[in-house]
């Protein structure tokens, strides 16, 4: 197979053989640059470290905010501005508590034994609370919503445990995480449906620790929107196996989560003005937003630096763009994608022509692929740079793809969008939990994937697509 | 490229449609089998844990082989056995030491003000010491060995700080290590030769943290045997900076580093007994032995927990291996390569036939690739093969490769070799150094190594080389 893959490199290297040299050259620029200078990791440092986490409307998301526009200057964009979004307001309102009341005694003693367990869990972003007060219900175990339905008739009063286990046999657990995602999308309000008051979610994450993840709920507004905590794994496959044995005599949940009215936010945009063609612009970015009680480091602190970084290295080696290049934090992709369909839409009002986006938003893991969404012939065209790409880690460029908050910019304008695919293993061990921090992140990995979106968007600004 | 690629993919699976279906069942599998029920990581973190580093000669050596025949027994090998080497014995003698006396006054400053500074050292391995008294000497700077000759009038009496660079360009650090690895391995007899009294050695490695990296000089006979000591990057940074500022007095070190009379080691041998060819063996291993500073985590334990993961799993999908398959725990890697030597050796007295062998001994993280050393033909033939791997993530299978312990078995009878070839990025920031611990192995990216070293054992099992 590879000898086939060598023939079919050769075969391109011949036929392209003066500008793919004068390419490769450009790209290893690139690489040394960033490999040896980089700034992507020290910015990371600080948007994680001295920053934090930064949810849509929090005070940490107008320092961001902030702190995006001063690199994007330092990075050496032409100019560099805050595109206003309102943004929805969703807050924690202080540390969740789920306390389970079990019976602890050993089976045949004579006695009761009443214990109290502290679950740990997190309530789900979008989610509205208790209020603050405790809500004590009797607890029932549903592995799927299968189970949920046959067991429809007793779910009144109940808080419903959807116990879904992530799929471990999925060689990418980004499949595991869309099979599993339903329950924490869909499962408070099929639960609410029924008479429930409450439900708690097993983490959507194969990890081998017990942090909770959270991640946005989606209400159907036909129905009471029932409290939603997720839960850790360890504490899922306990509370899973003493409901098994009818240990558990109640749960009292009290989360203060709630809406507060819709705020102002902003995307961070820098810019290198094209010289051959400035209405013609490429998008780079990844998402400024991030849940709360972690420091986004991978999601997506990650793609933000990345991007920038791409700037950075574009500036250091003296390259200048034929085409505008806009380096783009987006706002709000966690819980409302507000950041993202406001880039659209006021390119579509400006009537600008928008040709190519990427985004960096799985993580700063050391790169394998690109994901695509665009024409069958652009697609080929983007393959015919594997060969450039292969020695820094990119060996695919996969049909299908683009990350969130550039889907609006495809389906306003059909603009062709990509995404780094890096490795995926690592990513469920820390998204959206209180581990996803600054030392998870490996600095070569997180500035590998910077070479590569780089140099993509490099070549996309030399030949067009 | 990937039209190319899955067009040569789908010739494959017509040219051999009927065995390729059921190859891609069985090894669906094992992947199945291993992601779900594996045992790799338990088995990691007993030895890691409960163990510990284990250098050859050393007390938790021993515990090591008695877990490993234990471990292959459970796993369900045929029979498990230790095969007796005798090993260097080298010990490290207790905490080592390196004391700077240095001016810490500001420039332009009236009185002299002197400052001690613990540098964050470890002694090489093989390494003499100073018989755990304080050795005093003045410092020299040398970034290079061509500054080493340009300087070599004025090291007598000196102590050498070889500041060699990890080269951070490289894609692959493995070029990097090798690059820079001669400072560790020539350094001290190279500076002995002009009569300097020790040396200390930035360490091999490119992370962002301070801890030394340990691994084996070599000394030439010709020379004294001088102390030698890696030090931690922050440390050499500061060091360097430091004695170009004329700031340094002296360098105090004090290690108590010797060898111990040779004693005895063990290969730890798994074996499931072939049922045509039980004369062609197969050899699947990591080496058991592991530094001392650390857990030996990635180096090796991934290895071998890797490699009883194959036997574990070929048993429990009840496949019937054609050939004898060898599991082993390899001893003295890392400082005498003992253990491999006696494998061929034996073998060679015995008249055995050995068809192939697999090490893992590049750390448990994400598969990429497998290196092959072997004819153009047996090579062609292993990559009809990536077809099957890709899904389970090596993509390709490249000519020159084969691990150190199995090096002796290609130099006896041309055996052909392979190596587990994943990712490169995270590996020297954890080798020979103290956090080579279980909890920077990932379970996925351990456990998936596995599954490619299991299909590809099972698919040389089934259609031979």
């Amino acid at each position: 197979m590879k000898k086939i893959l060598f023939i079919a490199i050769s075969f391109l290297f011949i036929k392209n053989s003066f500008s793919q040299s004068e390419d490769s050259i450009t790209i290893k620029k690139i690489s040394d640059e960033i490999l040896t200078n980089g700034k992507a990791y020290d910015n990371l440092r600080y948007l994680t470290k001295q920053i934090g986490g930064r949810l849509s409307g929090s005070p940490q998301m107008v320092k961001a905010e902030k702190w995006g526009v001063g690199v994007m200057k330092e990075s050496g964009a032409d100019k560099a501005w805050l595109q206003e979004c309102m943004v929805p307001h969703w807050v924690r309102g202080g540390k969740e508590k789920a306390d389970i009341l079990y019976n602890g005694a050993v089976t045949g003693a004579r006695n009761v034994l009443l214990f109290h367990k502290q679950l740990d869990v997190l309530a789900l972003g979008n989610s509205e609370g208790t209020k603050n007060k405790d809500l004590t219900a009797k607890v029932i175990l549903v592995n799927s919503f299968d189970e949920l339905e046959k067991k429809k008739d007793s779910l009144k009063g109940m808080i419903v445990f959807y116990n879904y286990k992530f799929n471990q046999s999925y060689i990418n657990p980004f499949l595991a995480y869309r099979d599993a995602g339903a329950y924490r999308g869909a499962g408070p309000s099929r639960a609410a449906k029924y008479g429930a008051v409450a439900v708690i979610v097993r983490s959507l994450s194969g990890s081998t620790d017990n942090n909770p993840h959270t991640g946005a709920t989606r209400y159907d507004t036909a129905y009471a929107k029932i409290p939603a905590l997720a839960v850790g794994l360890k504490d899922a496959d306990w509370l899973s196996h003493q409901i098994q044995e009818n240990k558990i005599i109640s749960l009292t949940i009290k989360t203060n989560a709630h809406f507060l009215p819709d705020t102002i936010g902003h995307n961070v945009i820098g810019e290198l003005t094209g010289s051959e063609f400035p209405d013609e612009i490429i998008t780079v970015g990844g998402h400024l937003d991030s849940w709360d009680p972690a420091e986004g480091a991978h999601d997506d602190g990650a793609g933000c630096v990345q991007s920038m970084e791409v700037l950075r290295v574009l500036k250091a080696i003296g390259y200048k763009p034929k085409r505008t290049i806009r380096f783009v934090l987006f706002m709000n992709e966690e819980n409302g994608l507000r950041g993202g369909n406001k880039y659209a839409e006021e390119a579509k009002a400006k009537n600008e022509k928008h040709v190519f986006a990427l985004e960096s938003d799985a993580g700063g893991f050391t790169p394998r692929s690109i994901s695509f969404g665009g024409t069958p012939e652009q697609l080929k065209k983007l393959q015919s740079w594997i060969p450039l790409l292969y020695p820094y880690g990119v060996y695919e460029i996969t049909n299908g793809g683009g990350g969130a908050d550039i889907g609006p910019l495809n389906r306003t304008f059909k603009t062709p969008v990509a995404e780094l695919a890096p490795d995926t293993q690592r990513y469920f061990d820390y998204h959206h939990a209180r581990n996803d921090v600054f030392e998870n992140v490996n600095k070569r990995e997180l500035q590998l994937g910077a070479v590569n979106m780089a140099a993509l968007i490099y070549l996309i600004d030399k030949y067009g697509l």
